[in-house]
């Protein structure tokens, strides 16, 4: 349903247009994503601490070859389509993802070093299905943005309003429940979730008898405004096929009545030769 | 969908419309709603000990200077409309909203203090993607009445069951559970969202062992009966958007067909006025 | 959707015909709507053993009241339809309800006491829109009645697995969930609600580290076979809608194309008469 | 709407067509299914140990009588079809699950006999509608399988992350958890199922304050994939409904513009012939 925009290499110039033949090879995108795929078995790997006495050497080696192999990728596709590269928003993703792996894996960047796993993401970009579910998605997303938005302000009035009904209550359950507005929205969310909602207002209702008039309406209209959230995207999906089937089905119907049309018109035609006659 | 009645202040004569042209003029709605979401962001700091003991006071001027600026709002459209202003629903959900914010924030009235965060929910007013789908929501419920008019009779039922079977027992779980009637509807709620309802079953299993027949048939007919609630939204929510659309594809057949019928008419003339030749 | 099957009361002669007149009236059926929630709600108040200390007397007679009432009401329509009146599964509901009622509730029935709040489901037969819901629910079964089998036969297969690899052990946890078949498909069954299915699972896994692999097949394959059986209730729900749209467009469509063929028709007429001149 | 393959027996030559029309008869399947639902019953029972004290050699005895049976039937299917009855994937199954019942029960294949009570999975085999619903299930993975691989992609890179994040901290929950990548597999397959997520999390967050932003993330993602996943399947299953509904309307239609088509061609004819009179 969501066509990418993409960048036609067939157009470029000389060595440009040899290179970007190179990198959208079947082929390269084959062996690309079998990389992408063994890089992050050896990142799971490289968690167990006994494989990494053993063959950390291997694996940190495999590792560079594997980065630089992207780099090398990245590299050429951006002499290849020069500055448009950034013009398509999976490329953009593909650019962040190794700049990260490129950066200095020590002090106050320790923690790209974790991040080295999101390499495994590429693989949305060069599976054409993958990429078109997440495409749908995003394209999902402004249909969804007032009822995302709804629900929001809902868990934001609950969190401020749980935080001055609850929150000054000495007991350390109900801090760490509705301490301050983080911590509301964050039990909102899990409430929302449906997740142990009797455990925080069992709790809760232990100091407050009537809270149950808090946590019910709630849930209810939480658990309401989801369900509206979801049969928006259920609908959305639907009309999108049904239109394009409705719209064939008429052309087709549309194509007879015109032949129909067609064939009075020759009608007319002889009956008027016939007066004329 | 839902096209919710606009009072069109473009009648109104004279200084009632110059009012009516500012207040609902884009730029002052612009003003309103970022004053509301600023507001709603004081508010949930104001929950803080900490910044209140600073800045308290501003806090307090900026939202008795909100308060003023939506009173002056609302003063001046109810000098434009008059009393057809309240025939309009967002109307009287934004007054009722502003009383309360004007109403002495002590005494027996203290809790109206918390409920300023309730101002936020203007923005379902301002934002027309918001209301539309809180309109379609309201306009969903009467459809839904009598799904939930079941749910309601089936929680009542096992509630007075629950509590005729299990209340009498001296256990405090199971007099938190099932004690009175309002307990067991609570119990009962718990259960219909599927929350820990292992819990309550088993705890109630220890003294009744036969309890699993009292609890798997609410499971199953709660969820079946909420299952059915959901499919009732999703199939109103596609029918009017389907019917949109057979409509419109049915008109553009029934328009060809017409033109056929047209032609055929010039036909019959020809040939009447061949005969008659 | 449903149109059950009633009673035509109007071909009855004389006496029974006033009678079920009379039964049928929708102020009859009104003043027994009402005596059915007025009895729920007392049913409900009895439950309290404060109120019933003071008023159990009132109450005593109320139900007693009510009881009557309906067992006249009942034995009007016996006398009304005769035996025909069992026809309708809504009368046989009633009626097995009624003799509840009337049972002696002491001895071997008590429990038939507790039972007296069912009569507010004959709410279900007097107001039409929830016993259309419910003769849809109805309706609906025999087109899950495979996906039912299919949920049964993993719940089965699974109960008696779970039953032979971990119902040997001692552990008195692992006894309630699994020491006999009977307790394994309650395990089950609340995996299958998803309801705190880790903590059986890690409970298991303690003592059998490898029961995870018996504990996540079983959770993708039954919330597989519930999504089953949800879709086939939409799409059963939306064609049932569809299809009557879809008719009613093609007879529109199909009037019109008639209609051509009508003025064809005489065309031809014309023409056979012009060619005959 | 999924037609398998099914071997015609008619074309069978002598004893082998015989044979054929014996296993394939309805009646011999039937007692074929009611010894698979009386076995399943059977090996329901023998988990009792107090029924297999006083009557497990009865149960072993018609337990081979029952392997026998299915051994036969297979043996005579083999027979009438020879090697392209391996061809249906049903038979394929049928026959894995005898031969698993005829292996030695001791010694290294003792998990074998726990696997006797896949028998009752021969029901999906012989009832037709289960076949089908069992069919269409299989017919649709294809489709989910580029939602399943983000799912699976999103879960592995959260494990990966959660393994270096919180698998190094000495706590045992922490440890259980998250310890390895195996570990972190399951604590996210169990936060999919938002199964008690919060308890987890909380527990991480006790020890690492900031991961939240680690667990909201991936409950929104994973929620929504699986939603999606959700809306694939309803969106193809009403497709393939719709599909069919909507040609067989066209199909009304287009018959009766060809019938309108026919009768112009005639009424051309007649002008045409009036024109050459």
């Amino acid at each position: 349903m969501v066509r990418p925009v993409e960048l036609k290499h067939r157009n470029l110039p000389g060595l440009r247009g040899k290179i970007a033949d190179f990198v959208e090879h079947r082929h390269f995108i084959a062996v690309i994503s079998a990389l992408i795929v063994i890089n992050a078995l050896t990142l799971g790997l490289e968690t167990s601490t006994g494989l990494m006495a053993n063959y950390g050497a291997a694996f940190h080696l495999f590792d560079k070859l594997v980065v630089t192999i992207f780099a090398v990728e990245i590299a050429l596709k951006l002499y290849c389509y020069r500055l448009p590269f950034f013009k398509v928003g999976w490329n953009v993703f593909d650019f962040v993802i190794i700049v990260i792996s490129l950066l200095p894996h020590a002090g106050p960047f320790a923690i790209l070093r974790a991040l080295r796993i999101l390499r495994i993401l590429r693989l949305f970009t060069l599976v054409p299905q993958m990429r078109n579910v997440i495409g749908a998605l995003f394209h999902a997303i402004p249909g969804m943005a007032s009822v995302i938005g709804i629900l929001f302000i809902i868990v934001y009035v609950f969190s401020v309003l749980g935080t001055q009904f609850f929150g000054a209550h000495e007991s350390d359950a109900l801090q760490a429940y509705f301490g301050d507005v983080g911590n509301s929205m964050y039990t909102m969310f899990q409430l929302m979730t449906l997740d142990d909602w009797s455990d925080v207002a069992n709790t809760t209702m232990e100091s407050y008898p009537w809270a149950w008039a808090y946590f019910i309406p709630f849930i209810i209209l939480t658990s309401f405004a989801v369900l509206n959230l979801f049969i928006g995207i259920i609908v959305d999906a639907l009309n999108i096929v049904k239109e394009q089937d409705l719209k064939a089905e008429e052309e087709d119907l549309r194509t007879e009545i015109r032949a129909l049309s067609g064939k009075i018109d020759a009608l007319q035609d002889d009956i008027r030769k016939a007066r004329s006659d």
